[in-house]
């Protein structure tokens, strides 16, 4: 521990104190160029006296000092480096150029850094706690937390003291000028202490690859992140829908998703969920019992398990029967289970193993307020046995403060997760129920999209302006190249011309102006539908040219694009946009001019799995109509899902590939396939 | 209080300890039959023996005798009878006989009843505690709650103990045989210890009434309420639009915001936005700063003031001179403002005086984690001198647990609003600048609705049968009569009299199949569109009919409505549903055949103010789009407003009708007006 200091109102005095205090098992010693002795040890004026080999080194001097006490660090052979002094990259340039110094000795040491500006990293199990916090000491457990904030892990540590949970570790990341949040992942879940890793976010240093890491670690154990900064940064405007859409939010959304982790929209959630995670088995599916003592509490955890993805059991004959039994005639023996204010402890434990023993039931909430007749103590003493050999996970609601402590301090003991509201319990009961589902499906392959043809798709992008919308051929053949159907067009420089070519594709035709600096056309008046014969063919080339000039007179334009009208269907849009932290992201929704009012749109990172694909349509008022509405026959779903499938695999085969969006896509019914009638895309 | 018992496990006990211990200062009795004492006072054998003249009477006797002992009281002269009692409705038929029984009895003696089936009242002020409830008592304070569930009381008394709250009034309505939610209202508003109300509930008895009460109340002082049970009843199935999108849950939404009602999401949530409320100033405006040593909590509070509606204050320069003067060269003075973990509490102290002197903020969020150079005591000891003198709300947030108890402490003492997270206070923070905005627009005026003969509109709907469609020409008379303009209508039974309406309207005209059977025309290929001369409308409605009659053969066909066709404009859906409980309900969005899968709609109790009709659009895409919308022109906002108005006095004016519905109005484009193209309207 390299700057400790003697005065007890330092920061040094208290990383040497919280150090000793933990009972590291190992040998530690204190650097300071004062000397002396601290808390009975010596403290060594530099570190090239230290005795003993060193695996760590923490510290704590000021800013100039830090390049070259690594340097001497390097030399003593030491190889892992916690720098916490701060006044670095977040006091400005000068501060920066220092820790990129800093980081370039490290390099040539082969050595590894956390921080510079953090609190340091404690793990209790070890135990080694390198941070000056306030005592009492961290408490042990099962819960790893990763923070992006250092004064964020000072408040952790000392609330979740009175949430009744612990810690195995607490990494204090800082500036992260080498060990970022991702390189954390693995190391911390590979630790046999830890059954969640819970993670304060302010940004992610590589979003593809943290969906890389996590999604490896969210096989083994729950990630949890509350990542903050939602608001911060509107994106420079954007051209197509699918860019306005995609913002920076949505991308870490599908990149939580991708990944498997479990995105917190609070700290307090955050831990809510971290505690039924650590300690409950995990739910068959989203059927709950709720066992109760009144009809309010019963009430309110029917309305929260409903907003959290839950319902309620529906239970059996043989559980209405043992449930009557042993309840008075007045109990409500329907779900939730109000066993009426006179129950006492035995009912509560009675009543718990029926309900558990329901194949109907994957999971139970027990809600007592302060009983009138007895105790909530007493009410946990009667459940924890029935609790402890379920393989159905129980979540426990202790309504209260002071009359409850006792219930409180007996389920933490044995650790059966309690909250003091229904509706924390329910969000529990809904994470737990969501890491069930993942783990199931965590197997799941990608869609394949046979043929498609990458060189051709190169090819097509190698000779186009970046930034600038491609011409409609060269979107258009992408789109050929990757096994998504287009609508043929030909390009037209003359009435005459289109004439031809509407007798080329087949009456009725559409007619667009064709222009490369016309973004969207029918707001201009260059789209004419349905024209039926030559002649209005020849007229329409002259209304939409003049139109054109009109409304936009520097456009360049290079004539109109003659298309056959498809028969009816569903429009839709979908398209891709690459997302400068996650990659290519996908959207599918309602398209049209107004896509961007109505915000019916879904986003998935690619690849896509199947499941992914169909949640998009699901989420959506234009996929789930795809089915089917009214009048409008069943559309070809699973085209629909083929172009999405198969516009992700260009954007991951084509990295010059900026944007791409096909609005509208015209979902013929069942079976017909699908059609691109308008595309656009754009190169980086 | 009759019904005492001398069993210290019983109810009647702890109703009798509740009362002495409270320190009720009036004179209290104790009745039994068996006689003898209790807690050093004689136990009565009956109520007539008692001396004094009595206010009130608390029953807990068994059911059965809860009649007669009524009867008792009545002739005793007792006018107030709370019974606690429990067996009445809620365990069946029978109880519930009971129950009506003792209420006419009560209705003999001019006597008014709470209960059955609840848990008595507090009044920590008087002071009067009539509750059974396990010690400690209700801590006193300026929150009143009234609820429909006993169990939540006893839970709420508990609870806020441990959030440094109190109540001025507890008060259990259980079964509500007399007195309900509504008439506690105005006499608990009327107490002067009382700051803010709370209520816990299930439902409410007269939505219409409430909302009359609750506005008068609301003027006054803030009513908050936990309205559960959300999910619980599925509506019979709606033939209109508005009445399938038209839930109970949206009907108690419009309700609360038209009574001022503050509508919370959890326990926890009311009882956070009630401390605020109780011990805030109004803020004049949703500029806050944000003051704090970190970056986390900063980004944390910016992400929650956000989702909460508020924004960052942009601070003066003045503001930033003074910060700049007194904190380190490193700290942040943009808002957040980070002074830096070094951080003293005289920092804290001169920091906030410097914000809140600036006129661009309307309050301050202090955020405090555990800091490591000083305590949260002696921060918040250096910030109360000025939290106490400013007149803008100022929040703290004391992240953490046992490190903060100090700083807890200090501040609930002298009603300082205090959280342990951002969230919280954010929240807490949007609730008072949604009170201080409703305070604001409460002596907003009603639309005017000139011109609308209600005569005519009963006269129409004289001769129409319930629960069925009237006919086209009673609609749309409907709304000629309310000043709605509609496209005429022409009923024709034959192609020769289709041919002369269409002559009559004018060309290009609409044919729809004229059928009260048939709900939704466009689906059985009832509608033709664009008609241009007499042979394609005679051809056109024996199209019409030959689809209906295909479609729906059962159907009562009259023949086709024949309607000119209007210029184009924005089309949306306007309609009015009448709610069991809160009457007339307006309804504005997106129409077309699939607003029920759109959902772009917004609810609003009839009668609107100008706000509200404004807020309807303002809060959908299909209202938003009418300022205007890339090829769009602006549309004739004004026409939608008044359309909106008129159909709310409609249904207002005529009880009987029960939806009235027009899709799609046509919204021509500004100055133009709006026309119903298709209108339906069905009586109760």
């Amino acid at each position: 521990m390299i700057g400790v200091s003697r005065d007890p109102t330092k920061l040094g005095y208290g990383m040497a104190r919280n150090l000793i205090q933990s009972g590291y098992p190992g040998a530690v010693h204190f650097v300071n160029p004062k000397g002396d002795s601290l808390l009975g040890r010596p403290i060594y004026p530099d570190v090239s006296q230290v005795p003993d080999p060193v695996d760590l080194a923490v510290l704590l001097v000021p800013p100039p000092f830090v390049p070259d006490t690594l340097r001497q660090c390097g030399q003593r052979g030491i190889r892992a480096v916690i720098i916490a002094t701060g006044g670095f990259r977040e006091v400005g340039p000068e501060g920066a150029a220092l820790e990129k110094q800093c980081l370039e000795i490290a390099k040539g040491y082969g050595m590894r850094l956390v921080g510079p500006n953090c609190i340091g990293m404690i793990n209790t199990h070890l135990p080694l706690d390198t941070t000056f916090l306030q005592p009492p000491l961290a408490p042990a457990g099962e819960i790893a937390f990763i923070s992006h904030s250092g004064a964020i892990c000072a408040a952790v540590v000392d609330w979740i003291r009175g949430q009744g949970i612990g810690l195995s570790h607490l990494i204090s990341l800082g500036n992260q000028v080498d060990i970022n949040e991702t390189d954390m992942l693995a190391p911390v879940a590979a630790d046999r202490y830890t059954s969640v890793l819970t993670m304060y976010l302010e940004g992610i240093s590589n979003g593809t690859r943290f969906v890389t890491e996590a999604r490896r670690v969210t096989r083994q154990k729950p990630v949890l992140a509350l990542k903050v900064g939602r608001f911060e940064s509107g994106r420079k405007a954007a051209a197509s829908h699918t860019g306005a859409l995609a913002g920076q939010e949505t991308a870490y959304e599908a990149g939580f998703r991708k990944a498997g982790v479990m995105r917190a929209n609070t700290s307090e959630e955050m831990f809510q969920w971290a505690r039924a995670l650590a300690w409950c088995p995990l739910p068959r599916g989203r059927r709950v019992a709720v066992l109760t003592n009144a009809g309010g509490p019963g009430v309110t955890a029917a309305d929260a398990l409903e907003l959290n993805g839950l319902r309620l059991a529906a239970l059996s004959e043989e559980t209405h029967q043992g449930l009557k039994a042993i309840l008075p005639a007045a109990a409500s023996l329907h779900n939730p289970v109000d066993m009426l204010a006179s129950a006492m402890p035995e009912h509560y434990c009675e009543c718990l193993r029926i309900l558990l023993a329901d194949p109907g039931v994957d999971s139970v909430m027990v809600i007592t307020p302060p009983p009138p007749s007895s105790t909530t103590g007493g009410v946990a003493r009667a459940m924890v046995p029935v609790i402890q050999v379920t393989d159905k996970p129980v979540i426990v609601v202790l309504m209260g403060d002071r009359l409850i402590q006792e219930g409180v301090e007996l389920l933490r003991a044995v650790r059966i997760p309690e909250y003091r509201f229904p509706e924390a319990a329910a969000s529990a009961l809904g994470a737990l129920s969501q890491r069930a589902e993942y783990l199931g499906r965590v197997d799941e392959t990608l869609m394949l999209t046979p043929g498609c043809d990458a060189s051709r798709a190169h090819q097509l992008l190698a000779g186009q302006t970046a930034e600038q919308f491609t011409n409609q051929e060269v979107a258009t053949g992408l789109l050929e190249a990757y096994g998504i159907q287009a609508l043929k067009l030909i390009l037209a420089a003359s009435p005459e011309e289109a004439a031809a070519a509407a007798l080329q594709v087949g009456f009725p035709v559409a007619l667009k102006v064709a222009s490369p600096d016309i973004s969207h056309k029918s707001d201009v008046g260059g789209v004419l539908l349905n024209l039926k014969d030559v002649e209005s063919v020849k007229a329409g080339y002259d209304i939409i040219l003049k139109n054109a000039r009109t409304a936009q007179p520097d456009a360049r334009i290079e004539g109109v694009h003659v298309q056959r009208l498809l028969p009816p269907g569903q429009d839709v849009i979908v398209g891709v946009v690459r997302d400068p932290q996650f990659g290519p992201m996908v959207m599918f929704g309602s398209g049209g001019v107004e896509v961007e009012g109505l915000k019916d749109v879904a986003f998935e990172l690619a690849p896509l799995t199947r499941r992914e694909a169909e949640g998009m349509l699901e989420s959506t008022w234009a996929g789930r109509k795809l089915r089917g509405f009214r009048n409008l026959p069943p559309a070809d779903r699973e085209a629909s899902l083929a172009a999405l499938a198969r516009l992700a695999q260009l954007a991951l085969d084509c990295p010059e590939l900026g944007e791409i969006e096909i609005n509208p896509l015209r979902v013929l019914p069942e079976g017909q396939g699908a059609f691109a009638i308008d595309v656009r895309a754009k190169i980086i």
